[in-house]
């Protein structure tokens, strides 16, 4: 890596543990290929903490923040500006500290939005069904709704409340015409009938539960793509299924890497290295 | 350098400016050739925001600090404990970040005492002759008070309300005998001849004014030891005087070393590689 000296700009990431974070390798990785004069260190933040780190990260002069699990709401509450596609989802996982403003934003549904692009599909205008209602969910359905505005967007879940919320604010925030309903074999059949993108939002099929899918294999027509946020494994059973089936398929990979890209732009202006940081993410994995 | 990975802990250097602070080279160097998980960065921390950075350094979990001018007073007001030398001295340019509490000491008179005894000269119980009553001839004059105290110290200044209370302050605190005087021609003859030790620590004699010199070399006898706290050049008028005259000299780069050195001690428990230090000190000046 570049060497570091009194110039050197510090990035980080705060989460809680932090111990397993694959950030700092695939960001200094990324930093090193381009030769940019910036370091990306892990903080372990204590919850109750996050107010005084964020001031420290001001005081100090640090470039920007990764923020991850338990701090993205908490985050939100402390920076300067949140930007309105953050706002809309709640949380941040970004923030850039510019002229002594610390500025919020969250590139988890643009690392999704991004990935699907790269695979050659724009949702604007689609048929878009998401399965799940937590906050990956979240950050997919309101990016989408704000940024990339699906002609529709249904929403299948198992948590009522969390689900209501959501299809809620994707009307309100992101205008977009939305729909919810109690994720069934009988829902899902009725929907991935005039879905043109499936998002799978939803832990199952995570490691050790590699056999388990949400989706039964005869549902999945060719002409739907079909992404899955699970990242470990890289090739889900869903993902695998809807291979055989002719589908196009996304990898929840793509959204981590897209995540980190779009960070990695916000901090440094110049355009991620992608192939750099696939390859530190696949040497982990 | 070691590879960054999350588990990866933070030390720094606080100062302002800092853009051409040597410690980050130093200590980076030091933790790779002991391949230690650790890492050292640079921040440049705005007077008046010294409380929040360190309010910043444990809520984010640094294992340590260098704290530089113009930020050594303050730092000690806001820090847990100090240590008494460094109470003593009235400033710290280290903390030690140890459960939670924030520890403040000061090395830079460490560093010269260290720089000595690595030199064969043990203080303790000498006749000490210091010039100048600024911050480097405080933390010397308070570090040998405390913790190597010679039978008598002299301290020769040109500022005598800052000469004054470094006199009284070596007396009470250290309970050494000490006086001070006015430095001029005949105050410096009449001490010189008696001392064992000359430490130097005005700026007299720094680039670029390379051939100035505050001692006649007709004064030096080759008992004496001489150091000097100037360390560019590092061979400065002084010390080519001084071993013209047949003295032991030590440089003020040995000073500058030594005190990384035990910052470095106190943060990783491990010795210090001295001649790593010292190559990449080489290196830059």
């Amino acid at each position: 890596m570049t060497p570091i000296d009194a110039k050197t700009q510090v990035c980080a990431v705060i989460g809680h543990p932090i111990g397993h974070s694959l950030s700092p390798a695939l960001h200094n990785a990324a930093f090193a290929a381009l030769e940019l004069p910036l370091v990306y260190v892990a903080h372990d933040v204590l919850p109750g903490c996050v107010g005084r780190a964020m001031e420290g990260i001001r005081a100090l002069g640090y470039r920007g923040l990764s923020v991850t699990i338990p701090h993205k709401v908490k985050a939100m509450e402390v920076v300067d500006q949140v930007d309105p596609t953050a706002r809309a989802i709640g949380c941040i996982n970004t923030v850039v500290h510019e002229g002594g403003c610390l500025l919020g934003s969250n590139s988890d549904g643009r690392g999704a939005l991004n990935a699907l692009r790269q695979a050659g599909c724009d949702p604007t205008g689609k048929n878009v069904l998401v399965l799940g209602s937590g906050g990956a969910a979240r950050a997919i359905a309101m990016t989408l709704a704000c940024e990339a505005p699906p002609a529709r967007l249904e929403i299948l879940g198992v948590e009522p409340d969390e689900l209501e919320r959501l299809v809620r604010d994707v009307q309100q925030r992101g205008q977009v015409p939305a729909g919810g309903a109690r994720l069934t074999r009988a829902t899902l059949c009725e929907h991935l009938g005039t879905a043109d993108v499936l998002m799978h939002c939803s832990p199952i099929g995570m490691h050790p539960n590699e056999d388990a899918s949400l989706v039964p294999a005869e549902y999945l027509r060719p002409e739907l793509l079909v992404f899955d946020a699970v990242y470990n494994p890289r090739q889900t059973r869903l993902l695998r299924d809807a291979s055989a089936a002719g589908c196009a398929t996304v990898e929840g990979l793509e959204m981590f890497l897209g995540q980190a890209a779009v960070q990695f732009e916000l901090w440094t202006g110049v355009p991620a290295p992608h192939e750099v940081m696939r390859r530190v993410v696949e040497a982990h994995l």
